[in-house]
């Protein structure tokens, strides 16, 4: 099956922003019926995170969305750098975070978190085997580092202190590693 | 525990755009150390998506995504109208969509999609007890709907053809849901 049905030719596409992070742009589509339509669509660098066991609990940090407007309990994540690989971003930032290292690691998925608007990928990686190495989080980051249970995890869910698509993904992920062995 | 910890005070909020569904700003903050840095934020109205399960089978639209230059496929979903419901933007996307209206349906988690750079808040409801309704896509609305097995959506996750978070989160919690009977 065609990975373009139902595609959009791109008719312009003028850019409006370039920030740090991310870019803004307006493209003018032409649809399948031959009408034409805009699409915003904002471009990111992509991403990663780590579903981080360690003696039966997943690491998780604490820190303030200005985008919420408030704090939030999530998996270790971060940017990637330009050109990075996204297994050694997974690495660098799991040990950043949190002070561990993975001594095994292996991507459980990649997924695009807004398909609607924006380009972002985060690639969820499931470490395990955890030694601690160096907490070494980015200037002008202030997070809190927990290690939780999968109840706790379920409760933190109820109340709305995990609410972020990629640790509810890796909430999922674990419960079924946890239910079948497999992951 | 707070839900401000670690509060990013705004001291400045520059708009930058202002679109048919997203706006951009970029806010100046004051950071809990006292030095002020730049968030890049992306203002979204919020959407609704819905796990539906007729015969066994979960309910897919594949849909041309321009951010992503390719079709994904995915469960029904789509923007919250101006003060809508969510509960009824569910049942609204989800008969507009597949042309099934929901015998059962309920909230299983709202979820932030990019917290870290967006305020986009995705509904993910349950739909059971389904009955035949009206097909209505919105105009220059291309899509074509699929029932598939959970085997089914396991391998279109391998083949990249699903691989957005809400609808990896949507198998996630169908896959606990036959393994354990609760959801």
């Amino acid at each position: 099956m065609s990975h373009k049905k139902f595609e959009e030719t791109t008719i312009e596409t003028k850019p409006i922003y370039q920030g740090k992070i991310i870019s803004l742009q307006v493209d003018t589509v032409r649809l399948p019926n031959g009408n034409t339509s805009t699409r915003e669509i904002v471009k990111h660098p992509g991403a990663v995170a780590v579903l981080a066991l360690v003696d039966g609990k997943m690491l998780v940090v604490e820190q303030f969305r200005k985008a919420l407007e408030k704090s939030q309990v999530e998996i270790p994540a971060g940017k990637l750098d330009p050109g990075e690989d996204p297994l050694d971003a997974a690495r660098r930032e799991l040990e950043e975070e949190t002070g561990y290292r993975a001594g095994s690691i292996r991507l459980l998925h990649s997924f695009y978190t807004s398909p609607g608007f924006a380009d972002e990928i985060v690639h969820l990686y499931l470490a395990e085997d955890l030694t601690v190495g160096e907490v070494n989080p980015d200037e002008d980051e202030f997070l809190e580092i927990e290690a939780i249970t999968l109840e706790q995890a379920q409760q933190y869910m109820k109340e709305w202190r995990i609410s972020d698509a990629k640790t509810i993904t890796a909430v999922y992920a674990w419960q079924v590693y946890q239910l079948t062995g497999r992951i």
